[in-house]
């Protein structure tokens, strides 16, 4: 086997040293299958949907080969059709193989496995056991693969994550609220999800980690680089007890395109995504969006509505049907899709609230009653509106919870 | 004519004192028809559905004679059943006679019109031109009929008005929302309804004021005794620009019972229902309950989540579905049943937001130059992930807009 003009041994050894379980043997056709899928995490954009289809329909190896070969787009699509794959128009693939050309150099794939080698990233597969099955929801705009760096417990513990993000630009407010979630979510047990950005995202991540939780940076460059420096040191205790991942090669600058692609990630692995604080622009938003879009229940926290910081949240729960939630019972209610069910008969609210939970006939006879002047039964039942039976079954009532006395000029009410 | 032993110009003196119309003749029936319902409202307590059954089926004034003569059972069930109206149970009918009958007395009827013409007040009937028919959506459960102290123009405005309502409790953020609220309602012409309490209520009613507005306060007791006291100036303005409005007789106080059924009232006079600042058991949740059960658009101010004077509100957005409003415009936009219906593509946020609504092809390849050092198509092209064509086409249409700049080596992105 020869690929990009590697020599077998070359092959397998690149891809043992990148393999998601350290140290096992790494067999021929699983090495080949490492470095393709190694190789089209630099050649095509998170997200390429083109990209995601032939891999789905030839497999990595194939769709490297008809690239590096350079197969004709009809003979491409021949391959294809045998697979239950939804078809490519011939169009897209032909635009497809242009944008992929130019990026196909074997030196940048093995400098960007020698990488992830040294900072001890390694590359999780569809196949792999800690793969975060979830993500498989996006389809073709899925990834082909995920590098890591980090232990295994916090990729396993995303099936039940909660994503937490939120803006750079964030307020003391927001950073209460991402504490008060990101701790509480830990101490329940539940890991985090977010983007290691300023803010709220590190506000998140930090609140979790001095909780002893588990927690997952998403980046949008490669995972030898972390983004953003400031950061730095604490990427690196997230890859020491949590984990850091990212769908581009080492070696990957993040951009724009890339951290609106990685949103995506964050939204589709975990069970469900809240919006901290975000103003009106904040790029979080666009992780709600992918949430709602994947189908994941989207929670905001309101702020004051004289905080410019929260009206993004406003506007998710407004527009976008985000649910409110205000604590961490709220977020784990919203994660396990019970945020709502538990709906009162409506007419309960308020009538509570104002009668301390008493009947209403006891309310209305307390109301009509005095601390100080003694009033007869038939005074009681005008001013309460009631009848005479009633109003003495009621009196009756209080008198043995001691809130009314009967003497001899009539009923009074209980000084509390 | 007589009753409860009234002569009939003694009737219709007094009913012509508080007519609708001021100044009007009034005949004998209408004289009957408005001494029966100002009686019923004393005789009844509010939201007495039983009441509302029986003066639907035989009219007040009929109604009244089958109390003041004691018919049976039978003959009001006999006279009920021809109307069209859905009976009442003989047991329930038995039931509201003997809690009607305390309340028989004709002083206190004579007393109530004395003391409304006293303070310039009014009876408005259902079949006043004034009448605020929306509260007819109470069924049985709506009022006999109402007392007013006020102009006309402040009732006629209530079929497009708004509920703006809160707790006594409020903060300094609530009372700046209510004041917000209020004062640019008023600026739109929309007149504002509330239930003159301390706290919210009466900063709602003060900043219509202050806007020249119109404003319609409902009151728990009787409008000649203003209730809170500390409210009284502020009531006594109302009466005279606005409209204070209450289904009970002068000289009746209010009570806990007749809170919540004031509220109903507020709820089903206007439009839509905002609960500007609201505790977990505030007492104007119960107002947003009625407005609920009546149909009517309900919205709710966010706050802090750490503020328990907004829990209330929070609560409402999350279980009772209450539209987040955070400021005029989306008041009136739940007041037209607009509400959420402006809904966008939901990929559209963030990504608008992050990329400056450049197309993401130009985001991409602008991301993909520097500043300092030149870079050549083909290099462009591979940092993109978009073919040479594509790269060559954007780079143009870069370079005509002034963002990107062709030079010896290769291309740079322009310094801002």
């Amino acid at each position: 086997m020869t690929v990009f003009g590697l020599e077998s041994n070359q092959v397998m050894g690149l891809a043992a040293a990148v393999s998601a379980v350290a140290g096992a043997e790494v067999d021929e056709s699983a090495a080949a299958e490492i470095f393709a899928r190694a190789a089209w995490t630099g050649i095509a954009e998170p997200g390429d949907s083109v990209a995601g289809a032939l891999v789905s329909s030839l497999g990595a190896v194939a769709a490297l080969t008809s690239l590096v070969d350079s197969w004709t787009i009809d003979r491409v699509t021949v391959e294809c059709s045998s697979s239950g794959v939804d078809p490519v128009a011939p169009h897209d693939l032909a635009l497809a193989f242009d944008r992929w050309r130019p990026r196909l150099v074997s030196s940048s794939v093995v400098m960007a496995l020698r990488q992830a080698a040294r900072v001890s990233a390694r590359l999780i597969l569809p196949a792999d056991h800690v793969w975060p099955s979830a993500v498989d929801d996006l389809g073709v705009h899925g990834p082909i693969a995920l590098w890591v760096r980090g232990v295994d417990a916090a990729l396993e513990s995303l099936p039940t994550s909660v994503a937490l993000v939120g803006a750079r630009a964030a307020t003391g407010y927001g950073e209460h609220m991402a504490m008060e979630l990101g701790a509480g979510l830990s101490d329940r047990g539940v890991s985090v999800v977010s983007g290691a950005a300023y803010g709220i995202d590190g506000m998140v991540h930090r609140s979790v980690l001095a909780s002893g939780g588990l927690t997952v940076a998403f980046l949008a460059g490669g995972v030898d680089r972390f983004y953003p420096s400031g950061h730095d040191a604490l990427l690196g205790r997230i890859a020491t007890v949590g984990a850091v991942v990212s769908e581009l090669p080492c070696g990957s600058p993040p951009t724009k395109w890339r951290f609106l692609q990685r949103n995506r990630l964050i939204a589709a692995s975990s069970v469900a995504t809240v919006v901290v604080e975000a103003g009106r622009r904040s790029g979080s938003l666009n992780t709600a969006a992918h949430a709602a879009s994947v189908g994941r229940p989207l929670g905001a926290v309101p702020g004051p509505v004289t905080s410019p910081s929260s009206a993004g949240c406003h506007r998710l729960i407004r527009e976008f049907d985000a649910v409110c939630v205000t604590s961490v019972d709220e977020v784990i209610e919203l994660a396990s899709g019970m945020a709502g069910d538990a709906q009162q008969p409506e007419l309960d609210i308020g009538l509570d609230a104002a009668s301390d939970r008493l009947p209403p006939d006891q309310v209305r006879v307390l109301d009509a009653l005095s601390v100080r002047s003694a009033r007869t039964t038939a005074d009681v039942a005008r001013r309460t509106g009631m009848s005479m039976g009633a109003t003495e079954g009621v009196l009756g009532l209080l008198a043995l919870e001691g809130a009314a006395i009967e003497g001899e000029a009539g009923w009074r009410k209980q000084k509390r």
